[in-house]
């Protein structure tokens, strides 16, 4: 069926439907808007919603009209038949983006089998719709990588590091060497994204495009996206003055993104002290502030805006945006980090919201991809004052004039923190909304999306 | 209006009435069944699925067709125009039972100013309607006691203890003095429940009862609720025989009912040891098994049916469901205890779901009163064979051939875990469930109930 004879079929059925399912015109070309929060749990929000907006306040993401609740499915890696019950990014993004449950590590592809699934924003380009994706990380890191490449494990995020580089990194060191050129596969998912259809990609990671392209000499990464029409920018000048039209790769920082906000004079959770008595020295409260390192950077929420301004040419368009250091200021254990990366998503999706009601076919969904360590506690243990946090323990002055205590104690290593594994919440905005079940798998989040589109399910790997 | 009548015009009014509008009669004669499981935060629910029904399954919580998220709200009592961000059962018991917000460990008044609040059980029994609280803690603990009684502290749950036997708690000492008969009050919660007109009480406490009432020598507050009317009975044999009508109290255990689960010989959550060379020594997985110390307890879905066989007269009622020790499990670090317990609250929800579609003019709510502190975490850390849990840490066996880590680290006492603040689930089904916005406060669950079952609303305190 052609598109025209699809559109007069559906706008005779929309004759047909009672008045009470007002909403967008079935004519309409949908749109999605899927906004991710990485590692953005139930304490994440109420503890940025308390330090932002107050015990009182809603977040712009609070007004959403749907809510509902997400389990997340991993696999062992060597029998995917035995669930694991903490994901990490890569598997979670997959879910989203291709509908299938994988292993940790994983990027577009399936546990033990290796084979590669198309994802929503590939489906979406196929299609002839306009695609785009954003990310505070670098472009190549987990979440935005699983939307438009298929690698083995996620750090074979450029060429120099598709073998042996990763090999320290206990949870996700993997071979990739199955996905270099020469071994028939797609490459690095800087070379991935250089070579795909999407129309703006928005972020950090320039050192990955950065490097010699594989199997070359002189010409890097970056040389391949502008070979496949990428016009490529690097500052917030450039940004705030984009043209529509073309494809636009935007890379503003050599990795992740600097974060929005830090504690007082850089300050962070830390181990609790007691004195000779046992008692305990409590840490010093503090607030949050810019962090200088941000600089001049653009927003999420300017990057969103260009986005959707490049995107907004009449065309369906699936578009994702993440903020993605909620989770790496948690893993980190700054938790002014996380709220300032908070504030970052929640200031993207006013936007968006602002975007669907201008164009009312749009589907807004906000979500995030796993839970993370950071709890929301009492300042002080209500034990006594000999009891604290076994971990690293964080006092908050908040705006309001209270203190918050933020937990972080999934385990004692120096490093950082680890994953948790409860479900995530999932927001939903536009006329589809009420489509979303009260309680979903991560896997629905790209049925939802697809049927939204009007796209075909692929065929099961 | 009879039941023929209200039987006809249900059948008038649904031919007239749009297909898709299918509900209750407004001449129906509206019910509640509020589910609080204590503590029962995503963590919690997530750990228990995975359990019960793996990570592909659903429990019957999770096919409720509305879902919202629920901000607790709590305020300093020496200056309640400042919040604090981790509530208590009391404190959160109470902004769901009377729509206000107050200090921790305050049941049923308000911070600073010690004024009694109306409960939403009192406001429904005095407009007639069926009354009942069952719980499977003591019915004097926090929860059930805010829906029932007025005083300044939780736990001055029998004559006993109002005034001096707290002292030792840090967190809930409280001087209940002013609740004393003696000087005008109303007395301990027991003895409040003792002179309530609340059709069934079902629950733990039989310890209370036994006290002498304030001021008499011979006479039990169990001797009080007798002589106020109450049938009192004390096993799950005669919860089986019970005949409808009259008013009902049942004590089943001396203070807080046994549960149903345990850890395999009664494990738990332990701290992790290393070996010489600092590697983890991975604690042994265990599953969970009936407790022996359950014994012949009724379950909670046996007193969920018997309270609703026993308000089921044609009345609108109120009734107020709690699995208590979902929390108390918490806070000792026994996963699997606070498995079972949810699987208690589950049985129960399906017994309230299948009144509910009998009976289409009942709103069912399951919520969470706050979050506890356990955490569904990696069951080998992600950062190696030298990281673990700083604080008490098990590992589950699950039913599926998987190993499910579970952390409690929110301090570094010997006795028990902390509760965190963070949003809490709201579950609701029934023709009003679409009026439940997907974000609230605590109090608003209150106004919830007070609208769909047509009360005035009191005037502020």
């Amino acid at each position: 069926m052609n598109r025209t004879t699809a559109a007069a079929l559906l706008l005779a059925l929309a004759l047909d439907a009672p008045a009470q399912q007002a909403g967008p015109s079935p004519a309409a070309r949908p749109k999605v808007i899927l906004i991710i929060g990485d590692g953005m749990d139930q304490n994440q929000i109420t503890i940025a919603r308390n330090y932002l907006v107050g015990l009182n306040g809603w977040l712009t993401l609070d007004t959403m009209p749907v809510r509902s609740s997400v389990q997340t499915q991993t696999v062992v890696e060597e029998n995917p038949t035995v669930p694991e019950y903490v994901p990490d990014s890569a598997n979670t993004a997959t879910s989203m983006a291709s509908g299938i449950v994988t292993s940790t590590g994983r990027i577009g592809t399936t546990a033990g089998t290796d084979h590669d699934v198309p994802t929503i924003m590939e489906l979406a380009a196929a299609a002839g719709f306009g695609t785009g994706i954003v990310a505070t990380s670098s472009v190549t890191d987990a979440t935005p990588a699983s939307f438009v490449a298929h690698v083995s494990g996620r750090l074979c995020e450029g060429p120099r590091s598709m073998v042996s580089t990763n090999a320290n990194n206990t949870a996700f060191s993997a071979d990739c060497s199955a996905d270099l050129k020469a071994n028939g596969g797609k490459g690095s998912i800087a070379e991935q994204i250089a070579a795909s259809r999407i129309d703006i990609v928005l972020g950090g990671g320039q050192r990955y495009f950065a490097q010699a392209a594989e199997g070359e000499t002189t010409k890097t990464v970056r040389d391949l996206a502008v070979d496949n029409g990428f016009r490529v920018i690097g500052t917030a000048a450039e940004l705030a003055a984009l043209k529509r039209g073309g494809k636009v790769l935007g890379l503003f920082a050599p990795g992740t993104m600097p974060v929005l906000w830090r504690g007082t004079g850089g300050a962070q959770a830390q181990r609790v002290l007691h004195d000779e008595n046992g008692r305990v020295v409590q840490p010093e409260p503090f607030a949050c502030e810019p962090d200088p390192a941000f600089g001049a950077m653009p927003t999420l929420e300017a990057m969103a805006r260009a986005a959707l301004t490049h995107l907004d040419d009449g065309r369906s368009f699936m578009l994702m945006i993440e903020s993605s250091s909620v989770d790496k200021q948690s893993h980190a254990r700054r938790p002014c980090g996380s709220i300032g990366e908070l504030k970052q998503l929640d200031d993207a999706v006013k936007i968006a919201l602002e975007y669907a009601e201008a164009h009312p076919e749009t589907l807004v969904l906000v979500t995030a991809d796993h839970s993370q360590a950071a709890q929301l506690v009492p300042e002080r243990s209500w034990l006594g004052p000999n009891a604290a946090s076994p971990g690293h323990f964080a006092r908050i002055r908040t705006p309001e004039g209270a203190i918050m205590g933020v937990n972080y104690a999934t385990n004692d290593s120096t490093l950082q923190e680890d994953h948790t594994g409860a479900d995530v919440p999932l927001f939903a905005h536009g006329a589809a909304a009420n489509e979303v079940p009260a309680q979903v798998r991560q896997t629905d989040i790209f049925k939802i999306m697809l049927r939204h589109l009007r796209l075909t399910p692929p065929p099961p790997p």
